[in-house]
């Protein structure tokens, strides 16, 4: 079996591995490779995967940088990053260069199995057309499916072993051979009634995120301007019928401000303009965020008596998660840049970013206590000078639904 | 204890009455007045109504058609309807009315709790006002509290009796006081910070749903431009991380379609139009869904061979929802007529409405055998002249969260 990997491959790697099975995972980054074939972890934040690594790396999991030293293995999983363009538009260039490879290698009886989450088609369509292409076989000849990650950074290694998955052939042969391959090693999964279906899966819990995500902040907005502590009626609003999230400054990450797109992008090329409407505004809302805690700060920036471009604000968080190690889209550091670009003093702390990182962002670096206003961008709380001191953050973050899906 | 009454005072009086506390209900209809108190429910459907009106009807549930008969009567508790006019403003005259009345007895000590869902700032605002006008007291002298409604039709009495209520003061001691009077009949009563509070919880569960149903009827529409099995997908979709709603002809009833205006005009007042943008979408595209569903069968009919004026659509389901017979903003009643209004040929079928029930709402009545097009408006299926026999409606919709709230 063989990986295509960035990251996450070495997870699903490090569990197949787990359950005794010879797995190689291929990745570009060489020293990676060598360290996982030491037993060094490269993704220490992975609760349980040190351990995996430390056991099987360069034994049952065996790391290589060229995926041409994997034409023997008969089975291939494919974990590539998919971006979106400048417009949005999915950029498809590292997915066509990983099946052109491995199209090269591929043998009749061979299983392709795609983890990226991609727009509903892409496993029977473009991705199809690249295996045939270069391996001159035809569906049929080899076998190909989508099981979409539903792993979530920072628990992954539980995630594969206790959620459930799903798996979606090209053909009905496909979908049953991966369906057996994946038996073998994850405890949960369910066979879909094509790729394209386990695609759309995929793309809708990301969508159901992003649009419940917009609404707990157009919510949260409604009950500032009503003077009701929004915290407190959600708590009493949710129960087993209603859910409604957390308020934000905006979504990032790879995965759940993408995944709308895919949709939207779609239906507009089909000219169905309007059948996304609700998926683009709460894409619109939840980027727009930054807007709103601007004005928000600046406000609390009235408050301090002090020339307005010496009032030194403190944000606090630049990742686009709490504990994940990740800028992507991150709303925090976009808030950030905002700010410093209508020429407020503001300066950055977060305890995954070492000051030159921060420095490297174009942002200054500052300690908290520095500071004449802090703002922390996970818990939407504001802080003073003499506040520092007090942890910031409510015990409510914790009770947060955490399927991020990245 | 009084109650000011709807259809919906009756399910808290006898569930009061059913732990042996005095109840007057109070009501216009002077012969539901009379059925009641001679054992006789006028609910039928609400599951264990019956048996508590036959126990208690005219013993410890007494119902009265003239409030001022309850002058000795300490503790008030207002269940009166609240509707929104044609620009989606609500209309107060009904809450008016009842309050303006229920001023002209209230005494020193009183305590007024109000159930109806209305906007935020209510009961403190314009309520307080007229109780305080009508009364000659101030609130302090009386006590003003608000405990939303958080029943199901068909199950109310077992909501009454299971799902958390909570409940909030227009100042302390009457939140204090209100906790107290619902902890005798109610379980799981639990108090809020403030009547404003407690207003603003009813309204966003209502906002969730509506807002949820958007997303799966825009979802169910991509699907259907992908060629996907919306249901297939759903069901794989949804975990504890994830709740997508299934797709309708649109959003019904008293309550979900009504609340979300009650957040977007009280923003539009206060000259936030952009802060509403996703619960003004969601309902306008709840609200459009006919639209989607008049080109579905108008596509339907093209496949039938006969001239199109003479093909005959039966639309089965006219409530706003299965089993609740009720018509108020019903989208499948609005379906119907859009068609008729095209000049198609419509009829319409619908078990909890009687053939001049129908008529009477402008419709033409007939049986589904005689239609070439069925469309099943609760399962959204389609089923032909051949089909009538088949039980149309996937297992599915029992499975559908079921808190609609009315």
């Amino acid at each position: 079996m063989q990986l295509l990997s960035c990251q996450r491959g070495l997870l699903l790697a490090s569990v197949i591995a787990g359950t005794s099975i010879d797995v190689i995972g291929a990745d570009v980054d060489q020293k990676k490779c060598e360290a996982i074939n030491q037993g060094i972890n490269p993704i220490p934040e992975e609760a349980g995967l040190d351990e995996l690594v430390r056991r099987h790396g360069g034994k049952c999991l065996l790391a290589i940088p060229r995926y041409e030293d994997a034409r023997e293995v008969k089975d291939f999983i494919v974990i590539v990053p998919l971006f979106i363009d400048e417009n949005c538009n999915p950029d498809y260039s590292i997915l066509e260069s990983a099946f052109r490879n491995l199209g090269k290698i591929l043998k009749p009886g061979d299983l392709v199995v795609l983890e990226t989450t991609v727009p509903p088609g892409n496993t029977d369509g473009r991705i199809r057309d690249w295996l045939e292409e270069e391996s001159g076989l035809k569906l049929g000849q080899f076998y190909l499916a989508h099981s979409p990650e539903r792993i979530m950074t920072g628990l992954s290694i539980s995630r594969l072993r206790e959620f459930p998955k799903i798996v979606g052939g090209a053909d009905e042969e496909s979908g049953r051979r991966a369906l057996q391959l994946y038996s073998r090693f994850i405890p949960h999964i369910q066979l879909v009634s094509s790729a394209r279906v386990a695609e759309f899966v995929k793309v809708i819990e990301g969508c159901y995120r992003d649009v419940n995500v917009a609404l707990a902040n157009e919510l949260y907005k409604i009950a500032e301007e009503l003077g009701i502590d929004f915290y407190e009626a959600r708590e009493k609003a949710n129960h087993q019928y209603c859910s409604i999230h957390l308020p934000s400054t905006g979504v990032g990450g790879h995965c759940i401000p993408v995944y709308p797109w895919f949709l939207v992008k779609e239906m507009e090329r089909r000219e169905r303009f309007e059948e996304t409407r609700l998926l683009r505004t709460a894409r619109e809302l939840n980027d727009e965020m930054i807007l709103y805690w601007v004005e928000k700060i600046i406000l609390e920036c009235l408050k301090i008596d002090k020339p307005f471009k010496d009032v030194k604000i403190c944000l606090k968080g630049m990742t686009y998660r709490e504990g994940v190690k990740g800028l992507y889209h991150s709303r925090n550091l976009a808030l950030a840049r905002m700010l410093r670009k209508k020429g407020l003093s503001v300066f950055v702390c977060d305890e995954l970013l070492a000051d030159n990182e921060i420095e490297y962002l174009g942002l200054k670096a500052k300690k908290p206590e520095d500071a004449d206003i802090i703002f922390d961008c996970f818990s939407l709380r504001f802080g003073r000078e003499e506040a520092c001191a007090i942890k910031i953050g409510p015990s409510e973050l914790s009770s947060q639904p955490l399927m991020k899906s990245c």
